[in-house]
Parts: structure tokens; sequence; C-alpha cells
């Protein structure tokens, strides 16, 4: 349950103290003085933090935590560093190998725990990300490019728009023409094309009680659907080290105080794009992946897995409303000789233009799925005897009416189906039961073909 | 951008009064006097959030909201109700007909906000689920009974374990034994079973200052892996209407004072328990979703559709590396032959057989993938010729040299593959296609099979 937390410290005392604030805070804490004890402990258990010193200069503290960071294995441990000047460029510097934050000593300890609840509680949906990435990666990377492309939308709140920070009209200038900068009160731009942003940078300086504006705001944002997802700079007045640690704990990203560079809030800025890209491509990735799941890739009908329980629960409301239903089981006729004749480049040619004809010829409330190679199934709801006989018999005539003209350097091809009809739910509770129903079509499929084929056959005991 | 709200009263004022408390709040909103002109409202324009007015008799509000809540095109509107009487029995029957809390006049303000956005926070989350359902349906349909089958595991939190309120101990005990209580401060229980409960009941009854106290343990519960997605139900000292407001502004998703009855309480846990089931089961989905998109439902190997990608994240690894890798193609040899003789249930069953066996005889780090009817793909990272030679001869052997003993009543089959190899990034950057490695693959399979099949042969420019 606890943060599992590293501290690497060569002086004993800074060890201890720091490892007594965290363990009272019921975090996992271990801490070692060197590189190498690190490493070892590292291989032993991963933590999900490491707290590391800057001021030793008998180890190379940047180039480690570059390479913890250029590791996939270790990519995803946040890293906070201490005991450094606090002068820009030190900052800088430790930002360049991807620590995340650099805790002048006397480390405050409001803001140490609220940096460090902040960085698990991003860290835990990084993971999340991380652990689906063995599927995920296959099915978003394609997708790369196309949610990298938009250009990052950026909205700057701030107090006053009449006397707008230097650092705000920076910022915005760097992502002009994708930024506004918008007032902190009144925040949600009116019918604004750009409404959804990526990022907020929140100035609280200027602001009489920034906390309470802070804690309305957060709430506001996590609120709406456009702007739920975005992430937040928040920068506060410098030395307000009390209102940076609640801007973690009320949900901000990242947190600075307002006289870093400018260079510094450009970096953190990239960085929390980069990280809200992460999240869309893993969104897209989810969606995507769901879709694939249920689809048949060739013909862009759904699969069987989708099919099973559709059916099942279509019986089930066919049941409440006392309606009846039909399912269809339709096959192309000599199939294998086709495809024999011709290649499967035509079969598959010929496959995906029957989907379309037939999914042209159906209702949007009727299902169809591609169920086997050269077997289709369609399930009408509401549907009786009389009205299932008129859609097969559309079915069928849609296919041998017009010949398959796949290719110029071929006549195009007479393709039939024979289809075979159940209706469900008409006569007998069983009937409900969409495995006997589709059986019963199976039946009479193959009835269909027996008899000569291209043509449609009712089960029998629906006549 | 804004959210959608729509006021039902049948007094002028207070329409009013409240639909300018909402807009000013930047919310669209529409006001209505009766159903009639809500459903009419509705029709055209469906909201996000419904508040309602309990307090005229003409119209039966209760049967209204039952049905939005029953009806699944609506059911995911949240409804707050207004104008009652507050008692027990007024608040029950609200609850009952699945109207979210009930705020009697005159309407606190900050708690009315504080409540919107809270309730379209809950809904923003369960309309990505419903977005997905149309896909997510279909794989997550024969889990249900899995994912509601673990009792719910409930930790009560309280200022004083000495001295625990009735309704905590109440609480506790209709979720025994899987119910514990903790104090507030100290809420991590150490190596404890129980560490990961569906929902927290906190109680701030007793608590100094309790807005800073539910501050700090709400940023803590959002921090930790097993805390984070647990639901949270709020109480509050009786008439303390801000630190209520505050509690669902740090995301609580439900809020009570202190003095309700044992059975509002109860009401409360069972809807937060049942929100609980349904993201987990949508996180059960997802997971099952992306792994069902990149698998073969028949022999549970990858498909075609994780290979592609990998393949190409595995050239370019290696050539990064400087190393070479391998990539076969795998043909059972005659299986239509087998399909024809023996069945497709047989020739399903060899599938699988083979599939188990040739994933045996592979490394961790090898990839094997069904790509066709027949046909695998397998990739062997950091390769040579020589190591991709003796573990292509090992898998056919390992086919051949063991006939597959299928069913009870028939004969042992034999069985033997054709293997075609070729290896990659060995001598050229081109060697670094993926899709020209698998294209020699090809061209050798097709070599073994014109050469007598049942052997293994290597792509001529890899040898």
């Amino acid at each position: 349950m606890s943060g599992r937390i590293l501290i690497i410290d060569s002086v004993a005392t800074n060890r201890i103290i720091l490892k007594v604030k965290l363990l009272s805070a019921q975090y996992e804490v271990t801490a070692v003085s060197n590189q190498l004890q690190a490493q070892a402990e590292m291989d032993h258990d991963r933590p999900d933090l490491i707290i590391v010193d800057l001021a030793d200069r008998s180890e190379d503290r940047h180039a480690f935590c570059a390479a913890l960071r250029d590791d996939l294995q270790t990519s995803d441990i946040a890293i906070l560093g201490t005991g450094t000047a606090n002068t820009a460029k030190a900052r800088l510097a430790a930002l360049d190998v991807g620590i995340k934050d650099v805790l002048p000593h006397p480390i405050d300890d409001a803001f140490l725990l609220a940096r460090v609840r902040s960085l698990l509680r991003i860290k835990n949906v990084n993971s999340e990300i991380w652990v689906r990435d063995t599927a995920g990666r296959a099915l978003g990377f394609e997708d790369e490019k196309r949610t990298f492309a938009h250009a990052a939308h950026v909205h700057l709140l701030t107090a006053s728009t009449a006397v707008v920070p230097q650092i705000i009209r920076d910022t915005a200038d760097s992502y002009s023409p994708n930024a506004q900068i918008l007032p902190l009160d009144r925040h949600v731009p009116l019918g604004d094309p750009l409404a959804s942003p990526d990022l907020y940078v929140i100035d609280t300086t200027g602001v009489r009680d920034p906390q309470d504006a802070l804690f309305r705001l957060s709430a506001d944002l996590r609120s709406r659907t456009a702007t739920r997802l975005a992430t937040q700079l928040v920068i506060v007045p410098d030395g307000a080290t009390e209102v940076a640690a609640a801007a973690l704990d009320l949900g901000a990203d990242d947190v600075v105080m307002a006289s870093v560079c400018k260079a510094e809030v450009g970096h953190r800025c990239e960085m929390l794009l980069q990280q809200k890209r992460k999240l869309d491509k893993f969104h897209t990735t989810v969606k995507d992946g769901l879709k694939a799941a249920v689809t048949d890739p060739l013909t862009g009908l759904y699969n069987r897995r989708y099919a099973d329980p559709y059916l099942k629960a279509l019986a089930e409301k066919t049941q409440q409303a006392g309606q009846e239903f039909a399912i269809m089981m339709i096959d192309i006729d000599h199939f294998k000789a086709v495809n024999d004749t011709h290649g499967h480049a035509t079969g598959d040619a010929i496959l995906r233009t029957l989907a379309a004809r037939l999914r042209k010829n159906l209702r949007g409330i009727d299902l169809i799925a591609r169920v086997g190679g050269e077997e289709f199934l369609v399930a009408l709801p509401q549907s009786s005897r009389d009205m299932a006989e008129l859609t097969a018999d559309r079915l069928r005539k849609v296919v041998n009416g017009t010949p398959f003209d796949l290719r110029s350097d071929q006549a195009p091809l007479n393709i039939t189906v024979s289809i075979g009809v159940a209706v469900g739910g008409a006569e007998t509770v069983d009937q409900f039961n969409t495995d006997a129903v589709c059986l019963l079509a199976d039946g009479a499929l193959y009835a269909a073909k027996s008899a000569g084929r291209n043509q449609v056959s009712f089960a029998a005991s629906a006549a």
C-alpha cells in the first residue's frame, strides 16, 4: 500500500532526517549513501520515487539520473533532487536530466510531502499506461504520428488580464497562436474553438487568497468535460511554499515560484505537454483497441466475439418485450472454387464488397457480423417470419443481381449466396436460446445449399 | 465546455434564483416549470444534471426521476432534489428513486456548487465508460459475475478509535468481516490483506480542523496505488455545510451529515459500491479487450496485429544494438487434406497442440504469432544464422517426432511442418526492414515446401 522511496545521500544526518520524515508519513523508505548501493537496492526492489542529493561531487549524480530516465525499465521512477544551490542554472541542469524538482536545504516538510504525494499520484497514472503497453503498443503504434500532430493548446489564467506578468506573456507567446490568457475567476471561454486546452498555466501571484482560489478552480476544472484531462502548472508567489504544497495536493501536476527564469517555465510546460500527449495516446489506444477486438479487419464488420453476447442481450430484451427476432446465416456459394481460380486477393475483395452490399441493405438496428471465412450472421430484432423473408430475399438479390466488378483486367464475377433463416421468440421459451436459434439457422443454410444454392431456406420449426 | 443543467421547478422565483446562481458559475442552464416541458427540453438537448423541486404535489416527481434512472438513455443524468422537508423519510424516498441528494431551502450556494461540480465530475467518468460500452459490452459481458463476486471491502476512518460513533460501528458491522475501523491520521494498515478497500467512510466529527484533515487525507489516498480508486463517503458534523462542500471539492464521492439515519448511510454506501464495481468492471474490460485485440482466440498466441508493430520495434532495437535477429515462417504440411479427412474440429485441435509445442520450445524473449490459417511466425531476437538453424531444427522435430494424439477414438496423426528462415540485421541496412525479412522467410518457406516439405530452408541472401 505504501509508496516505496529510495534516498541517496552521502551525508548520514541528511539521510536519517529525511528517512524519519517519510517513515512517519507511512512510506516504505530505504536510504543508501552512494550510487552503487542504490543500484543494488534497485535491482532488489524497484522504488516508486528516488530522492537524491546533488551536493556530493564524488559521484556524477546527473549522469546517474539521466541513465535512469533513459532506461525503459526505470524511466517511470520519479526523481527529486536535494542539496544543490537554488540557482536557475542548477535547477535547469537538474530538470535536464529528468529530475522533477529540486528541494533546497533546509527541506520544507509540508512541501516535501505534497511533492511526494503528487509524484506518486502521477506515477500511478503512468504505470497504468505502462502495464497496458504490451498490448497497447501493438495497437497504438501506427497512430503515434496522428496523436502527436496537433499543436499544444495552452490556457494561461491570471488574476488580472489588465496587468499580465511578464512570464505569462512570454509563455503565451511561445505557444501562440494556440495560447490564450484568461482571467482566473472567469476561466471558461465562451463558445471558443480552443476550449479544450492541454495545459493550464495558473498564475496565483496577485490573487488575494491563492489557496482558496486554487481550491475552487481545481474542483471546477476537474468537473468540466473539456478541461478535466488538461495538465496544470501553478505559479506561486516567491517563498509561498505553503501555497505550492496546497497546489500539488489539489491536483496540480507541477508548481514553480514566480521568479524562476523563462527557460525553466518553458521546460516544465514541455514536460507536462509530453505527459498529456502520452495520456491522450493511451486513451486513443484503449478506444481503438476495444474496437479492434470486436471487429473483423478485412470487412470492418463485427466479429463473433461481438456477435455472441449481442445475441444474448437481444434475446433477453426481446423476451421481455414479447417480440420476435430472426437470425440469418449467409454463406457464399462455391467460395473455395473462386479462391482457387482467382486467388486470395480476389477472394478478399469479394468478401469486402459483399459485406458492404449486405450492410447497406439492412436497418440500423440489425446486426451483421462475419463469423467464419465466408460466413456472415445477420440478426434482425423485432422481425416476424414475413419480414425476415422479405429481408433475406432482398439480400440474396443484391448479391446475385449485380456481378462483382473487382478488377479492370478481369470480367465481373457472378456471386451468389445461400441463406438459412430461423425466427426466435415466436413460440416457445426455448427459442430465446440464441445458440439454439443459430443452430436452426445453420440447419436451414445447409438445406439451402443442398437444394442447389442461391436460395433462402427457413428452419422447419419456425415455419 | 460548460455542463448543461436543467431546472424543473413550478415556482418561478425559485427557478430564477437557481438559474442565476448556476449561470454565474458558467454553466448552461435551462429552467422549466413542469415535467412535460422538461421532457421536451430533454428530447431537444440532453442535460448532464437535473435539479428538480420535490415540493410540488401536482406532478409525481418521484416517478419521473425513477423513470429517468431506469431508462438506459437517461440513466447517467445526475439528479438533485430541492424543496422537500428535510426529514429522514423524505430523504430516503428521494434516494430510492435515484436522486443523489436533497438540498433544503434556503439552498446553501457554496454547497450547491460543490455538489454540482462533484456530480459532473462523477458523470464524466461514467460517460467515459458509457462511450466505450458498444465495444466493451461485448467483451465484458461474460465477466459480469466474476467482477461482482468479491465482497465489498470497507475502511472506516474516524478521529478516535477509542470512542467510535454509533453510525460508524453500525456501518462496520454491516460489512463485517470485510470492514475495519482505522484512525483518521494513521489510515494505512500495516501489511494488511484487506489493504485495498472499495469504499472509505470518513468520519470528520470529533476532528479539530476537518477541512485541513480532509485536505491531507484526500491527497494521500489519491497518491497511493492501493487506495486511489476507492470511493469515499464523508460524514460531516451536523450543519457543517462548508466542510461538506470542501469534502466534495476534494474528491469525495458523497457526503452526509452525522445525524442521518443508519438506512441513509447504508443506502449511500451501496450506491458508491455499485459505482466502484462498475469502474472495476470497466478497467477489467479495457484490459481484457486490449488483450483480446492482439490474441488469436483458438491458440492463445499473438495475432498479426500484434506481430507487425512488434517486429518493427525489434528491428529498430536490434539496429541500435548492432545485433542480428531471425524470422521464421512455419506452415503445417498438407493441412487442408487433414482438415478434409478428419474434420475442422480435429484441425483446430492440431493447431492448438502445435502452438503449445512450439511455444514451449522457444525462449521467453522470442515471439510466436499465428499469422494465417495454418501459418505461424516466430521472431528470434539476438540470433545468428547458426542459432536460428538450431532452433528451427528443434521446432521441426518437436512436431514430427511425436504423433498428435488428439482423440481416444482415433489413431494419433503424424504432422509435419515446413519452415522458412531469414536472418535480419546481419549485412545490409535493408535487412532491418522487417517486411523485407518476412518476405525472404516466406520465400524460404516456399522453397522448403517445393523441396518436399518437413524441412527447414534458409533465405539465400542471408546464407
